[in-house]
């Protein structure tokens, strides 16, 4: 049996890769920053502050974990893209990477992201090894930076590392501001939708599937970066469509009128062929069916939206910055 | 009158480039770990442990530089190509970068290398934009990935950052297992002197031009990577010829007598286009004179040679890594 540690674990990809992991015959820790998330039985939670470097190498010691998932990161909508927060994530990431190796880690999974590409040169299918990267955020810039390092510093020390580039999740859970539950919770509750541009295509996956695959991926020998995404393209307008679908009231949609965000390109689709082909994964859900469940799940909700997820960031006092 | 921090100021390179901002009208202030460095007057010195965050944090909040040139890193020959502390030195810099930018820093200098550089492409003078990256080592990795995420995050503050990619050095104080010291000592104890292939071409720049080189450029507005370093590139057995020019005892030289290092390409000379141009600067020495100042420099050293310079890794105790 392996010992394996999550980070992040109580986040929107977090809660169901541990319900992936706890299916697993893994042992499993998780670590967590302020309230005990609620999580499948079997998880061991610990709470430690990454920012306390201290704290983290004391906590890796004791456990020595051969498998990382590091999850955790800064991913405040609207705000993560340009945050501060990204430059300390690099140095926590680099921290706990380097405490995890220290202790005898063999194998772990870190994120990337689809920002890591050159977003100009997207017209094709973005692909891990072909295609160029530029990335023109400083969170793009910061996970890019970060993988450069340590995937050399992995392979240095006999270590392996994969790098999972998510593109777009959607599904239970997420963050309230961003796409999908904006508009899955205003039409449950016969508010208009007012969407940017709806000829944008993207990727999506539906946040069960990223997490499977991220267990597919720990349990694979692959490293270096792997695109976890659909490969499959829609535009904004056939996501808000199926939506719509499953909510009706199609009139209170309003395509186009929030003003379009500098430097979104047309299309970011992911090529798939490593994941599909080398991790050996495919999605279980289609983009209407998970929609239509994540539409339920809203449906099922009451109360105070924001105790329903935990984003990692909240982690870091922004003052501490 | 600015007030400008260094870091590694006890280094090789700290110590002359110390002597260089001493002449103009800035208050100089210096981070040292262990022994207080001989320096010249007017450098105000602080003592302080760079994995102190916290330390590192109070101290740039008290001084408020409104410059940093953060020459720290580890640089044990021989060692520093693949030392694990390059990660750790990432860590520390960023940290150190946020606490600058954080108090109101406006502008700064940091070192890169021409191990950035992918040195298979290296046959034409490397120039800073045109020449493709690709570092082998981790050292190179640890900088180029360090410069891609500190350059985005300084422009985003409306910080200006300057990145130097020094080349190859010599000069007094430079630790005694490198080349010229190496070369230099041997000869003037009488002793035989094994050297590598001789025939490789490098690009090498008295460390006090260095040293003016990094003023120059802290003391200009240009931003981004630029190549500190001579134009000129001569052979190793060059440079021992000139040596062996003020030492004599050219028969104690056995040339190739050393295995060649895995992945040393033939020809690393810097292109200096952007040196001279837009930051202005010219070197003084000549590799002759520079190499003949250096001999004297060592003829008139005695006794233990390891206080004569600092070595900044010293100030990370390998336990802590």
């Amino acid at each position: 049996m392996s010992r394996v540690l999550v980070s992040g674990g109580g986040g929107f990809v977090g809660v169901p890769l541990l319900r992936q992991l706890a299916s697993t015959d893994w042992e499993i820790h998780a670590l967590y920053t302020r309230a005990h998330p609620a999580a499948p039985l079997g998880v061991r939670w610990h709470r430690v502050d990454l920012l306390d470097h201290a704290a983290v190498s004391e906590l890796v010691d004791g456990l020595a974990p051969e498998r990382l998932v590091h999850l955790a990161w800064c991913t405040e909508h609207g705000r993560f893209w340009s945050a501060r927060e990204n430059v300390i994530w690099v140095e926590l990431s680099l921290h706990l990477l380097r405490a995890f190796i220290r202790r005898g880690g063999q194998r772990l999974v870190m994120l990337g992201s689809c920002a890591e590409y050159d977003w100009s040169a997207a017209a094709a299918p973005l692909a891990e090894c072909a295609s160029p990267l530029a990335p023109a955020t400083l969170y793009g810039t910061a996970k890019d930076a970060l993988r450069r390092l340590a995937s050399a510093y992995a392979e240095q020390q006999g270590v392996e590392l994969a790098w999972a580039r998510l593109f777009f999740l959607y599904g239970p859970r997420e963050a309230p501001g961003r796409l999908v539950p904006s508009v899955v919770r205003s039409l449950l509750a016969g508010q208009a939708v007012a969407t940017r541009s709806t000829a944008h295509v993207r990727d999506f996956m539906h946040v069960e599937d990223v997490a499977r695959a991220l267990v597919a991926l720990l349990d694979s020998p692959v490293v270096g970066p792997v695109n976890i995404a659909s490969g499959a393209g829609v535009t904004i307008g056939h996501v808000v469509d199926q939506i719509v679908q499953v909510t009706g009231r199609p009139e209170l949609i309003r395509p186009g009128a929030l003003p379009e965000r500098a430097g979104e390109p047309p299309r970011l689709v992911a090529d798939v062929a490593r994941l599909q082909q080398a991790v050996g994964f495919q999605p279980r859900w289609d983009l209407a069916d998970g929609l239509a469940a994540t539409v339920r799940w809203w449906e099922e909700q009451d109360g105070d939206q924001d105790e329903l997820y935990l984003c990692s960031d909240r982690a870091l006092p922004r003052g501490r910055i």
